[in-house]
């Protein structure tokens, strides 16, 4: 697998969200969404720390429809 | 990733979208569908800022299923 | 992106569908349905013009399922 | 886009369905089923003739579930 | 397209499977579960042969969700 | 297909819920739940060990949503 490109603007956008804690909407392809604050991401996953949870779940990024901030 | 291919024919039109401000139209694969003005795509995301938001939205591209221009 | 492989036999009976304007159908993963005239193809959409449409529709070839002709 | 490789057995099993003009059924991701006589294949589509149809409908390959013959 | 990597432990319990001709059930991408033997497997498709059937269904390996042993 | 990069953090969380073998929940595409322990991971499949199985069920990577540990 590759390394993420961190000269695309959606990789920096989410590096932003990650560095400023900002809460994130994660919209799913099957139209479910979770809210959280980004922790990390690599190619193939998105972690996203859910309200008052210790550890983040993991988001395949191909299983990604929509995600916002909710400044 | 690789850089978009602007010489490709959908990279263009979203790229004239970009500049002119374009009202479009996104259909999501779950049929969703959502209103705005494109600000930027990669070869990831389209960035797509729905009314009255200061911040876009990120559309996974693969989870693109149609977009029109609304004019 | 790599370019169109115009010896590919769907690619070229969409090629055909093009140069005739012939009417076509368009069945999405969603299972929804667009009729309209194809205006070009690229590697990552398909332009679909709806009747009465001055512009056409992007349809991301990924979300395609079934495409005919209406003849 | 790559050839077909004819050394996989799922691509030369379409092939003998092809030739023998074999009546079978193609289940799509949305459930939705197709019958008809596939007239052939390549990378990206399958075509598929119905009943009565002159010509073939398009199947994305990548939208296919299943694939059975109807002997 | 590429051989099968039969190194991996997915792959491989598959060919276990195979050889064993053990029962099993497979859910696709909507749902659905298809009960059976798998007959082979290549890098694009899963033969699965259906109780009484003769000819095994070909089921696209992308449009797998999970695959288990009924034993 | 590659070898797993160990280096990437999704990967790298994974071998250690494989490991502590810890409970997790994965969310499949079409929103059903299954919750186990992971066996092993591939670049295909993840093996998920349900509660009472001997054998762990095979889940296609790609068909994974969200996967989170029961911590």
């Amino acid at each position: 697998m590759a390394q993420l490109d961190t000269s695309l603007p959606g990789v920096r956008q989410m590096q932003k969200w990650i560095r400023a804690k900002t809460a994130v909407r994660v919209q799913l392809r099957d139209g479910s969404k979770l809210d959280g604050v980004l922790d990390w991401q690599d190619v193939e996953f998105l972690a996203l720390r859910l309200p008052n949870d210790v550890e983040p779940v993991l988001i395949l990024r191909q299983a990604l429809s929509v995600i916002r901030s909710l400044n």
